[in-house]
């Protein structure tokens, strides 16, 4: 058994099975001992910031890590704004980057870089094997560093680089230990803590909620406390996971721009943090604070984001001898009909969409989706956590490998779709059940939304080319039919609706162009 | 005047005038500010990694930088892998990275990154800027550090992070100053050295040139010592630019694989740096040394590649008292016929190229039309660096910006064409006069090519769908359409012939999908 090998086994050994690759020359022996392992499932993505955006959906949704596949620094660059959002995400992921051997850095060959320099603003772990026989054990540490639960704001990421010599010499697998569930769980919020939280929650008070108390059993006892006390729940604006639907208790996201966010803390007298953070600005303007939580607004921390937030929602919905949680499920809407815009697009969904569906959304539009399906239908929703676009497509391919029994749904900016548009051809190749909605405004909006809010209300046109999508437009149906991607266009409600059914139908990857 | 504005005029006062961008909120003011400023021309790119490529095609074609305006952390991290090829180019650069104002970083908002740590891998110079009023002083040190020859092996990538508080501010724009020109003049080589050097160059010597020596001054004069001595002349496997064709006299490549290159250096004493380095393998291989300098070879450094090449070349011949050049010019060879393959699209590209055309290869084929071309057509030859794949298509970008003369063609193996196909986009919009070429042969070549280099003859499935592009087939034609790019497949020469013809007489944006 070489090094390779010896990874590859021990990542098995800890049920890490999925790799999202894009390898080269340095990494042919892994490549190699993927051959070897029939129950490692390799996935061949056509840019690295699909490896790692796709890393991360599926981890979202497993809740163990996959492993990227990467070309020295050059490769994990290319990674690199994705892995940004998943240490935002806080999703465990190992980055198994190769490099050339030990004894070859030194001569500075074209591929040569500072791969831990690369690795170091967003991973939580970095090692660079120094011997094959050791390479086993470093892909142990790296998996357990990935998975334990850490205040570190870097996330779960553990960047394991591998040179080509560790990978040729011998090896030797580590099985996992008897202890490392019990080293990867989440600590428990302590009865003292709860108790003083249980005493002073009132209807003035905003519980903000995030990590593990956004699946249902953490977002089902928040709204058992909602009911008993009167105050009100609220996730992050891009929290990374949330289960919603009609069978479970609302959610509310704080909204995106500070004097949302300000607005609506005016009547709010207690901010309880239970696994969420005191809200701030996405971004720094001139005449507003960055902090966003009024000086009348008391904050208590309940739980940190990676403790078991879910566990101590629920001690505290005991704590305060709450009954079954409110619900406010709507019906499923009708289909709308007419020209189509944003609205239609999220009403659409919320008739359409199956129950237990997975929704990952970009950046442009999609976030419309998700109060009219909150109530209307039983999904799991991801967000772009850490604001860099290009992570739905891929988080989708990541989701629907993990849970290849769900459909997918992802909710594109046009602008986000095209950074990262490779993710169309993995859907292809793996024929994933992935309905693709590309909001196809031909712009970026959103710059166009902020540079008037500087006051500025006579863009120029040069300013207006650098948020402006057309001259050309892209033609979403002929990029996702190049891809191997079955696309239609959709420029009335009707239109999307009939898309979107078809798409369900059929099964399998799909696009939407909805032009707006 | 604000700090943005500032930085434009600067840059402007300093002769850079072309900025490759893709920006976002905290960018805003640096868009008024090249909204205010019509000698500035932005070019809007649909991903960083081809704002990055396409400046370092620009700067390699115009000798002055260009500038990126990049989006925080996360985007420059996308630009990072064209970084690492501009960086083994030398290629002047400026990055403009926008950040969060100087008092919100300490908020940790969902787009906070440690910019400089993302920069380090790549930069030779980093500031971020902690006045408004001092953003002009800094724009003005980043051109001169990216434009100073200078050993540093990061090359002239010099990268200005501007927190939006310094955008914003009142600003003070920084003029030329009159010791700018003196001060990135490249040093001249000492007569001592040159004098040593022409008492030693023989026929047993190898000159390897880089740098400006391959420029035509650099490369006449090189032939005429080959000339006078019987030396040959090689650039690197890889160099950044040559200038070629039947009026100037033959440069080797080196070739890429060590076997290869050992053999040549069997016959060779000496060997004379001219720019160039002593030639090390690309890869590690297991029975292979990494310095691929045999003992019997002597080596003796002329000059570095910061340095005047071209000026030393000329030096030595004249030292040498060499007469004009030798020179080897093939006439135009016929088109070929019949099915395609690689030596049919390089004699078509010898057969059909316009002189003083720009060539900028990536990986994956395009390479094999050097040497038909260098004898046929007077060219520049743009060489993919760092060997990190997706580069071609964004240098002819911004080759066909800096020089919208003359026409330009990409030479694109199918991988690394699908890692920044965006450019296409780009091409479109500003209607540049661009050939791309797709080698379209459905998969990772050199991968396979690797792999069986390692002694494995029978790859198995799981390792074989790592290297394989095919299920689905990528559809050029149909990715170039949709970014607006005219297309046509060639699966023969006459297509292929017919395809280049039709697009140099057309002009404007082209792709040719060439069916390997």
């Amino acid at each position: 058994m070489n090094g390779a090998l010896s990874v590859i086994r021990t990542l098995l050994a800890h049920g890490v099975d999925t790799c999202f690759a894009n390898p080269g020359t340095s990494e042919m022996h892994l490549v190699q001992a993927i051959d070897a392992v029939p129950e490692t499932h390799a996935v061949l993505c056509l840019f690295e910031g699909v490896c790692t955006g796709a890393a991360d959906g599926y981890a979202r949704m497993k809740g163990v890590p996959a492993t990227t596949l990467l070309h020295l620094g050059a490769g994990l660059g290319n990674g690199i704004a994705n892995l940004h959002n998943c240490r935002r995400a806080a999703t465990p992921l190992v980055n198994i980057v190769g490099d050339h051997a030990v004894h070859h850095v030194a001569y500075d060959a074209p591929l040569t870089s500072d791969i831990e320099a690369v690795a170091k603003p967003v991973s939580a772990w970095i090692r660079t094997s120094r011997t094959s026989e050791g390479a086993g054990l470093d892909t142990a540490d790296a998996v357990r560093a990935a998975m334990s639960p850490s205040p570190d704001p870097r996330g779960g990421i553990a960047t394991l680089i591998l040179p080509a010599d560790c990978a040729w010499g011998p090896g030797r697998t580590v099985g996992k230990p008897a202890s490392f569930d019990a080293a990867v769980a989440k600590p428990r919020v302590s009865a003292q803590v709860i108790a003083a939280a249980a005493s002073e929650i009132d209807a003035q008070t905003v519980l903000m909620v995030d990590g593990n108390g956004l699946t249902e059993r953490g977002v089902t006892a928040a709204g058992r406390i909602a009911g008993k006390t009167g105050c009100r729940v609220f996730s992050p604006t891009f929290p990374a996971r949330v289960e919603a639907g009609p069978d479970l208790p609302v959610v509310n996201r704080l909204p995106y721009f500070p004097e949302q966010i300000m607005e609506l803390f005016g009547s709010v007298s207690k901010l309880v943090l239970l696994g969420g953070e005191r809200p701030v600005s996405f971004f720094a303007y001139r005449n507003l604070p960055s902090d966003l939580v009024p000086d009348h607004c008391a904050v208590h921390r309940v739980a940190h984001r990676h403790e078991d937030v879910a566990l101590a929602l629920d001690d505290l919905a005991e704590a305060l001898d709450a009954s079954a949680p409110l619900l406010a499920p709507s019906p499923r809407p009708e289909a709308p009909k007419g020209p189509l815009n944003v609205r239609g697009i999220a009403t659409t969904l919320a008739a359409r969409a199956p129950d237990d569906c997975i929704v990952a959304v970009d950046s442009g539009g999609g976030g419309a989706a998700y109060p009219a399906m909150q109530r209307a239908v039983r999904h799991t929703w991801l967000n772009l956590t850490g604001g860099s676009i290009g992570q739905g497509g891929p988080a989708a391919v990541g989701a629907a490998i993990a849970c290849p029994d769900r459909p997918v749904f992802a909710l594109l900016g046009d602008g986000g779709a095209m950074y990262t548009n490779q993710f169309l051809w993995t859907a292809a190749r793996e024929q994933l059940d992935l309905v693709a909605v590309v909001f196809s405004n031909r712009q970026y909006n959103i710059l166009e939304v902020e540079y008037r809010r500087l006051g500025i209300n006579d863009i120029g046109e040069r300013a207006a080319s650098l948020f402006d999508l057309s001259r050309p437009d892209i033609d979403w149906v002929a990029l996702a039919q190049a891809q191997g991607v079955s696309a239609v266009k959709a420029t009335t409600c009707e239109e999307f609706d009939a898309g979107v059914t078809r798409a369900l139908a059929a099964g399998g990857p799909h696009l939407i162009e909805a032009v707006l």
